[in-house]
């Protein structure tokens, strides 16, 4: 496996020299994580659907359990359990708008990964920065454990475990784990574990930072150790249910999927689970007992346990939520946790946003009253007071706001409605408006993906590698 | 499915060009043959391995089902459930003897398949003429169930079902059922059903006929029905066990594999069944009750069912024997049907040859003597005496020999040499003669063999077509 030993030490190279300014070392963080072993024991998937454009190009690559859709290069990279789903670039032909011009876009927008090494990672949506409009780069970057890539062009990074770089053009970058950053643009920062930011230019920007000993119970990374914690316990402890979806070429998904709504067969769904109508369940997609009320969708890495989401509700990726009953139109981040007991159950109440990044994690039951933004760490209702606010409190402030360790600036009625539009979008955009003819979306278009399987070289000098593949329509 | 629709019928029509002088049409064969639907329902895979040169190339095609290694390229053409083994190519840079001239082979052969239908095919060997050295061409041409198209450029072919042409250029052809043609070259010309017929220029010509009233009762076609007969009943009762070993992504062989052997992952190995060192058990064989002794093989689509292999046998493609005992270097021809019972057993003395397409199906207990050639319908001692010769024997004709309806004229030593040394040259290639350092042949180089998985698209106007795919290493 030299060769495959090769491509990690490039990897590391290209990413460190990215980094030179920080002096940081990405290789303690990777070489030991993924034993090379591993990397040769899982098939690539891509999907084949006539509803998004094809094209997949793979060279001197691993892609170690990894799924692709739509229109993915992946050049000198290694993708372990990754998911990069193309369903919402730009096509050719497109009108992008941006402040007050329409960009016309000249080709199929591409996503495209490049020296770099992405762990359980999931790439998604299209790229928002009008300087880059039909390539979504990722390059010369390193990201750790369920990390969020959402419409961001990476260069040069370093993402920590469970991680978010959504809608922001960053480079040169080190994420702390559990970061989450919607900024527009980022260079040369390091972003501490925990930070939760959203800023769009002048007009808002929301702060807040996990207690560093809270955070470390959750996740943790060290140099020369694997990450630890309760989010890697916990997904670790479901991991074996998977087997089975992984190992059938084909695999009927043991639910009743009603017209409009699709359930990925890579998704694992058991239990007293139900689907309504317009429900989209993503690949890698973890269904024990829920209740998925019309529209609802959950997300690649969601887990939803023993749960009721009563419709139209957003699971973001790597959503997890455990005893939660969720309202009608209630929003939960990238990566939230959200884990109630049956002595503790959690509700929340109708249109809620549980931000991105929060963590739920209760000793007494709780109610989430409707209405409302929640952030951060809470434990009971003590807790929350002082990690949430009505959205009609919210919309009311003009310049500044804090509670916590929580800090606003701007306008806080902008701030909801941006919240508001994107929710909509995502509901949109998943098919949860599908009228039985308009309004389609991922849950109607990702209906009879088949899958192509791919394997590396299991021996001689290329044992890891992947052969160089293209694929069209 | 119009496109899929489409396709067949520019295949139709090209082949139909093809043997225009015969005023052939090839449509009634193979219109209703296998459903539209069929070919959507079954994915393809092809070998990725380290030890065989790799290039697969498929473009406007329907793949259902079928299996490629090595360098392939396939072109507007479908391949339902075909094999297409290209592991005996010739490489770039080996010498091509021919007489007394060495030709530089100058590029890696291509298995390269344009505007055809091949059902169930078998796809083997290499070119052995020095015109065409580096592409194995087939091309617009019909193939039908079980044919074998071996080390043989095709075009312009209409090849019945069970037919077999081994190391023959062949152009603008009608090969009718079970034919069997080993003769060099062969152009416009109709080789009627049952036909066996060996021969090499002037040195010697074996010939052999079916009776039609035999041959019917095995395998018949007629146009507007799908083929029929014994031989069809035969693999249609067994089809059903391939079943699981389709549905999982990865199998583990159920039978124990000595160092040196190798048994495919796509083979069905059930019963009593015994691995020996060296034993090469092809895709698609089917093993009940087998106990294959060492460097014995069982080649693609070959049934050994409550059978012992001595060790050294060839079950060559499509070789079928029931309650049959093979003693040592016993050669069983493509499309043998072997066929005992408890009450009737076979058994076949050593260093036997059993012609390709010789079926024995009795109504006694029969035993072949050592060293001996058998062709033709056996049922009985009675039958065995006017279908065999001893090798012996053989060696000694010099000029012509009858034997009921078989006919064979030219020197019956250097028959004897050209199978003996095919023998020994397919027991080579297989592996049969590895000593765990040399000789390594398909036994041990496809050991390791990993598989990537190929779905058409599903829906849409492209249904039933696959995407284009290139792998390269």
């Amino acid at each position: 496996m030299k060769q495959l030993g090769n491509l990690i030490e490039r990897i590391i190279e290209r990413t460190n020299i990215n980094l030179r300014e920080q002096d940081f070392d990405a290789g303690p963080y990777i070489r030991q994580t993924i034993p090379l072993n591993r990397l040769v024991k899982f098939y690539a998937f891509c999907g084949i659907t006539p509803q998004h454009p094809l094209h997949f190009h793979f060279s001197r690559s691993n892609l170690a359990g990894s799924y692709f859709l739509g229109k993915c290069k992946v050049d000198h990279s290694i993708l372990y359990k990754s998911d990069v789903r193309g369903d919402e670039l730009k096509a050719k032909g497109d009108l992008f708008h941006f402040k007050d011009s329409e960009i016309l876009i000249h080709d199929d927008e591409v996503i495209r990964v490049k020296d770099s090494y992405l762990i359980k990672t999931l790439v998604h949506c299209y790229i928002h920065d009008p300087e880059t409009l039909e390539e979504f780069l990722i390059q010369n970057t390193v990201s750790m454990h369920y990390a969020n890539i959402h419409g961001s062009p990476v260069e040069g990074c370093f993402l920590g475990p469970f991680s978010t770089v959504d809608l922001t053009t960053i480079h040169d970058c080190i994420v702390g784990a559990f970061a989450y950053l919607q900024v527009g643009e980022l260079s040369h920062q390091r972003v501490e574990p925990g930070k939760i930011w959203v800023k769009a230019g002048d007009m808002f920007d929301f702060s807040y930072s996990f207690p560093k000993k809270v955070l470390d119970n959750y996740i943790a990374i060290e140099p020369y150790k694997r990450p630890r914690g309760i989010f890697i316990d916990f997904v670790r402890d479901r991991k074996i249910d998977f087997q089975k979806v992984f190992d059938m070429v084909h695999l009927k998904v043991p639910v009743v999927v009603p017209r409009g709504a699709s359930v990925n067969r890579y998704a694992l769904v058991k239990g007293e689970s139900k689907i309504s109508e317009n429900v989209l369940v993503a690949q890698r997609a973890y269904l024990d007992n829920a209740w998925m009320g019309k529209g609802a969708n959950a997300q690649e890495n969601c887990y939803i346990i023993n749960s009721r989401l009563e419709g139209n509700n957003v699971m973001a990726h790597g959503a997890k939520i455990i005893h939660v009953r969720l309202g009608k139109q209630v929003f939960v981040g990238f990566n939230s946790f959200l884990h109630g007991t049956p002595d503790f159950p959690l509700t929340i109440g109708s249109r809620g946003i549980i931000m991105p990044h929060t963590i739920i994690d209760l000793n007494e039951p709780l109610t989430i009253p409707a209405g409302h933004i929640v952030w951060g760490f809470i434990r009971n209702a003590k807790d929350l007071a002082k990690h949430s606010i009505s959205i009609k409190d919210l919309s009311g402030v003009k310049r500044k706001f804090t509670l916590g360790a929580m800090k606003f600036h701007g306008n806080g009625s902008k701030f909801v409605q941006a919240f508001k539009h994107r929710i909509e979008h995502i509901l949109e955009a998943n098919g949860a408006f599908f009228d039985g003819r308009k309004n389609k979306g991922h849950a109607q278009k990702e209906q009879n993906i088949d899958f192509n399987i791919m394997h590396p070289y299991s021996k001689g000098p290329l044992k890891g590698l992947y052969p160089s593949i293209d694929i069209r329509p």
